[in-house]
């Protein structure tokens, strides 16, 4: 019976590469404004650009003195200049002096450039030798000291991209500019279910013999939100087929993207495949990766579907390989046309060798520590290989394993 | 005037390095318990432990057959064994049949293994030659194709350790043991203040001259809020020493940190400073790097204090750097003697050289693309340089500069 549904299996298998660059659903979700102090990692549904100039004043970057540039000329330790002050800039108020020849006025950083003044002297290249007068020892050039008034932002210049996820620093651009909601992307609506007659809710306190808890949908739901999606666990389905597509169905009208957390054997596979197969259509079944091969692809109508492998840990290392990455693109993060970049990752050399099978990117969680990956091994059954792990090495398709010493880079888990 | 408030100015300056590992305030937030759907990120209290063994039951990694391993010595695609097929095990079930000598049991991946089994032979590995026979063609050795009922996890051990933030994973391990409640620390309240007479609210449409919007609350709050913190902005102090104590006394009550955005002048500096010497104990005003400088950290009673430089950039800088590891260690995070561990980043090659001065650590905003990571230049009162960034490199204190085409780790922003 088991030998007969195997027989069914027909992947169409890809590899990481393949998938991440082929399988792009053009589903965007809506534009929505949001304000700024709920703005962080939220993605900018088109450019957000300075509606006036900024600072919007010419502005000193030093405590010190206003001046014309050319009353400072030549000046030296040893032939100071010397300028009468004429005034003080207080800050967050206009000048209500004007800097003339052989004039000063003194500036605290950040106040407003007087009218006539090209420069700011620093404090520390002057001296009051008497009162009203200031002796200057280092020539200024023109602009020196000071920030121009669209040094930080021309009108109309683009103060965020859209596309990016808005990081702490283009919050306080855009605060800057005086805008305080930004048009971003909705978050991606992720429904999340799980199958398997063998899966019982984390909640039940007893297990009877062959039931294991749903440990998958909660960190799924974790990662979808990391990814900046809106997760929807919604429960346990039978492996039943009618049930599987009742669920789907449901999800499909609710959903962004749907996730389906799949039972682990072949038969259960199979119905899945079947479900997803009636209802939309399958990209690839089968994704050249270990752990996380019974990946299934697909789109439905114009929502994406992914299928997961039944074991924790083989759905969540492929989870992260391809979901998240999908709930960045319908969640309006742009693409590059060369791939996602590097993911950040920490150095390492392997305490040993691993092996590796071409043609497959092997995912090996290893702990970190005084520069030394160290991997952790077990059955893909087990979750305590990715809690015991800092994070993961990739050894890529081209590889038939990496040597003992390799200078590896570590993504670590967050 | 303003030489004089400078002369005040004795910076006790600290290397970042000294500041990570020397100011080390001994608050940590109290313990609550979240539901696990809500623990992502939250801080364990206390190492969690697991109530039973998981999975709980010898179970099957594979589809195929249960056996008795000793039943397949020697077998081979020359020299198959055959045995009696007495029955299939179903999913979340317990096995109603037992495997005896020369008998083998029908299994799914995740099922549990029959009494009296001690391995699974994968189902690529036989053939049902005819109804209730099957052949083998490998030999299988015990445990093969099995985890035991303990290797997930044995009773009571440890499923989380304290004090590290949770992970995906670590969720999708807690909700495998039935623990769906997790003792965490409470966010760190973090109450953030802005000073200076120029600064205004974000939310002011028209600047009078020498006005600023308040930039830099609104990132430290995500930042906080990033690093687990629970921010609460409390709005713009004017530069006045009685106005700048009453608002620091209020918010030390009602917080577990505090941050201050400080004037930008050396005399708003100054009288920072001053209130928080008067409330508290100044551990360095000085921290040798660029941007950065005039950073401040302090306690006020058992709360710790960072008082930042008034340039929003530098600000955001200095805040990442000192600032999160501090809102973390409050909130619980475990902390290595060794000092942090490296964060993770993007290797690249520098597209120019980059001067330094010894002595001092240099945050040197780049972007990054096709592994080139191109300095952005510009004084620090820029945010635009800032907002034009991937992410940063460090030149450390003992280095002076990096020449181009070094290999460089850049930190990307998020």
């Amino acid at each position: 019976m088991i030998k007969a549904e195997l027989g069914r299996e027909f992947f169409t298998t890809r590899t990481v590469a393949e998938a991440l660059a082929g399988f792009r659903p053009a589903r965007r979700t809506p534009a929505e404004p949001v304000p700024l102090a709920a703005a962080l990692h939220r993605v900018p549904a088109a450019p957000v650009t300075a509606p006036d100039a900024l600072p919007g004043f010419a502005r000193s970057t030093v405590d010190g003195y206003a001046v014309r540039a050319a009353d400072t000329y030549g000046v030296s330790d040893g032939l100071p200049g010397y300028l009468q002050v004429t005034g003080a800039v207080l800050m967050g108020a206009e000048p209500a002096v004007t800097v003339g020849p052989g004039t000063a006025v003194s500036m605290p950083t950040g106040g407003v450039l007087p009218p006539g003044a090209d420069a700011v002297v620093m404090i520390e290249y002057t001296q009051q030798v008497m009162p009203g007068t200031v002796e200057v020892v280092r020539p200024v050039a023109p602009g020196e000291g000071v920030v121009r008034a669209d040094e930080d932002a021309a009108p109309d210049a683009e103060l965020v991209p859209a596309g990016r996820p808005l990081r702490a620093q283009d919050l306080a651009m855009l605060a800057a500019a005086g805008v305080t909601t930004v048009p971003v992307h909705a978050r991606p609506r992720v429904t999340i279910f799980s199958t398997g007659d063998e899966v019982v809710p984390p909640e039940t306190a007893a297990l009877r013999p062959g039931q294991v808890r749903d440990a998958t949908a909660v960190a799924l739901a974790a990662m979808v939100a990391d990814a900046g999606g809106e997760p929807a666990v919604s429960g346990i389905v039978p492996d039943d087929v009618r049930a599987l597509e009742a669920a789907l169905r449901a999800a499909l009208t609710a959903s962004d993207l749907v996730v389906i957390s799949a039972g682990s054997s072949v038969g259960a596979r199979d119905e899945t495949a079947g479900v997803v197969g009636r209802l939309g259509e399958i990209w690839c079944h089968g994704i050249a990766v270990k752990p996380g091969k019974p990946t299934l692809l697909a789109e439905c109508g114009d929502v994406p579907v992914i299928g997961l492998p039944g074991n924790p840990r083989s759905a969540l290392v492929v989870f992260r390989l391809l979901g998240v990455p999908l709930v960045r693109l319908v969640g309006g993060c742009a693409v590059s046309p060369t791939g996602p970049p590097p993911e950040p990752a920490v150095r390492a050399r392997l305490a040993r060798d691993l092996p590796s099978a071409a043609g497959r990117l092997d995912v090996v969680q290893v702990t970190v520590a005084g520069g030394v990956a160290t991997p952790v091994f077990g059955p893909s059954a087990l979750l305590s290989v990715l809690t015991a792990a800092d994070g993961y090495v990739i050894i890529p398709e081209e590889a038939t394993g990496l040597d003992a010493g390799t200078e590896v880079d570590v993504v670590i888990y967050s």
